[in-house]
């Protein structure tokens, strides 16, 4: 079952129990309005990855800044945000099994549904499945750029995907899923242009022998908050798929961040609040929140804006923080804010959203109280 | 909302949807027999740790096999677990914050509830909160045994905490929490013995302060799968709170498990399935579980009878199986066991438990659907 909130609305911040999922209302506006400010002076399509924030309430509000759908990667998250009101879903990822293709074909029933094929056989599976719910799926051949994950080799490869995809009366080829996931985290421009130099020249050699079969891409869909100004400038990619622009994570803060010094400033929107339990120490002290918290596949969290504390150690239900020399230890019953690590799985942990306006001044107070509405939506 | 569950009862193995957490049941029932009958002849009492499991139906099972109840380490799981019929539920773990404590003492009311303190300011909330209810708590003062966490220093300090819970009416005075959690996962016996023998010197100095101060332990609690052995034969510890031997998981499998040769041997109970959704390449396929699907703390989950397999650089939704040289490849739509590095934070990660009986023949087959009741219990 749902766990109960961990706040009540209008109620000021510190009352906000713990562990929960806030969110600086504020700085993700911020976030959001340049992101697509940005993608839209580059002349560009933006289709925001929900996989980041799971959420038909952001999703609604991305959409209302200009964004003409969006992404997730599994047909669970696709129901939960189509229940939720959004219209327009790519599952930007491949789709394996006879029950969730039944599922997402009875979901392209209700909203454009687009999917990404890398398997051959996956496309008959595919065409079949829409036929017997009677609805059509939009198919994007996904290309490995570099990421050694999913997709076919660039090249002349897609053209025979292209046409297995045309011969279907319940599919419509629509073009290039071209992402690459690494290059987000690389931590210097050099190394991102170098990586997104080499998939742009991967993806304009398939869009060439695309092109030349007689193939047009409607879609070349790709980039994340890392590099999007790179895809987005390149002539080649015309759909940009950024997610944790909203809400920024203390890996990405870890990116030398500068495109030409042009790159825009996204701010950390997505804190978890944790309580001090245990002072018995004037080295570390111990805070409510662990694994099952945080998701620290990519880094422990920092602690926000008190230097000299850092979290350490995490078990599952607890964390330590260790206190450097000369920094002010805090107080039993003290809360403390962390800036995780990786904020999409970190999301996945919680089942609510505890939006805060005025973060961070002594008017801050719960405004919102959003569900986590594809939490868990693994299928 | 929770996820639909990923298979229906009575169903073939092979028709269970991925990513899914998968029991094999036989294996779960010889793994409680087994530590029952461990433990028992030990001559203590068992309070397994639901921190694992958070089911109620699991918590039933094990109080049927003799277990006086259940621990489990936050408000919410233990709100969840009541819900589900558990009667006897000790917190193993500190609470703080005046919602927590008005929950918590508002559980009293309806079943037995133990919790842990290691602050004195905490013992005062505590009471006011259980006279608010119109409850009784339990209250056991928490020791640091070596896991440098939680607990204050062994000795004579404890006599301060238990003639404060005196003083309290709506309190009752429990004993002690000494669990050692670092030691369960100390590679050889000699480390475990080590680490344990150094607690349990401290447990008896503490013992033996509050007994010259004319203050009984009623239950000295702790030990994990890793070392119940050690804590139950002591003399010193009576209640044992094992939690992982349900399930094991692949750390816990690195674990050199011989105490005198006399250790039992736990089997791997609890796996993820899932599918190969990508298959481009010789050297590596790709599957649908990654961070949202396994918690990756204790390292990367084991292949299961698959040699020469391999799960390596997970992403949100993805992992890459490597295949070694001469080891037969996966083939694309084929459905891989995965064994946890850490089961109980991967157990949060679900909602649905899928109980397989006569798991790994050819007659395997669904027999349950257990929901994870208190996953994203945090508060």
């Amino acid at each position: 079952m749902p766990a109960l909130p961990p706040a009540e609305i209008g109620a000021p911040f510190f009352d906000i129990d713990t562990p929960a999922l806030v969110i600086d209302l504020d700085a993700m506006e911020r976030n959001m309005a340049l992101l697509a400010a940005r993608v839209k002076a580059l002349g560009v399509r933006l289709r925001p990855h929900a996989k980041t924030h799971k959420s038909a309430i952001i999703a609604a509000k991305q959409v209302a800044l200009g964004a003409v759908g969006i992404c997730c990667q599994k047909v669970a998250e696709a129901e939960a945000l189509a229940a939720g009101g959004v219209r327009d879903i790519l599952v930007s990822n491949e789709v394996v099994g006879g029950r969730k293709l039944a599922r997402l074909a009875a979901l392209a029933r209700q909203i454009k549904i687009g999917v990404c094929v890398d398997h051959l056989d996956q496309v008959a599976l595919l065409n079949e499945a829409a036929r017997q719910a009677g609805s059509r799926i939009d198919v994007l051949i996904e290309i490995d750029v570099g990421g050694r994950r999913c997709g076919i080799a660039p090249g002349p490869l897609a053209v025979t995907f292209a046409a297995e995809i045309a011969r279907c009366a319940n599919l419509r080829f629509g073009g290039l899923q071209a992402y690459h996931g690494r290059a987000q985290h690389l931590r210097t421009p050099a190394e991102r242009q170098a990586a997104i130099g080499a998939a742009q020249r991967g993806v304009a050699d398939t869009v060439a022998h695309l092109k030349a079969a007689g193939f047009a891409c409607d879609t070349i869909g790709g980039a994340g908050t890392g590099t999007f100004l790179l895809e987005g400038g390149s002539g080649v990619w015309n759909e940009l798929q950024a997610g944790s622009y909203i809400f920024m994570d203390a890996d990405y803060a870890r990116n030398v961040s500068d495109e030409g010094g042009n790159a825009p400033r996204f701010e950390h929107a997505l804190f978890v609040l944790a309580t001090v339990m245990s002072a018995t120490s004037t080295e570390q002290v111990v805070v409510d929140a662990g694994h099952k918290a945080l998701s620290n596949d990519s880094g422990f969290p920092d602690v926000w804006q008190r230097p000299g504390l850092a979290y350490q150690r995490p078990s599952d239900e607890h964390g330590i923080i260790t206190v450097a020399a000369g920094a002010q230890p805090p107080a039993w019953g003290n809360k403390l804010l962390l800036v995780p690590g990786h904020c999409d799985p970190t999301v996945n942990l919680h089942d609510w959203y505890v939006g805060v306006r005025d973060f961070g001044t002594p008017h801050a107070r719960v405004e919102t109280l959003w569900p986590v509405d594809a939490r868990g939506a693994l299928g």
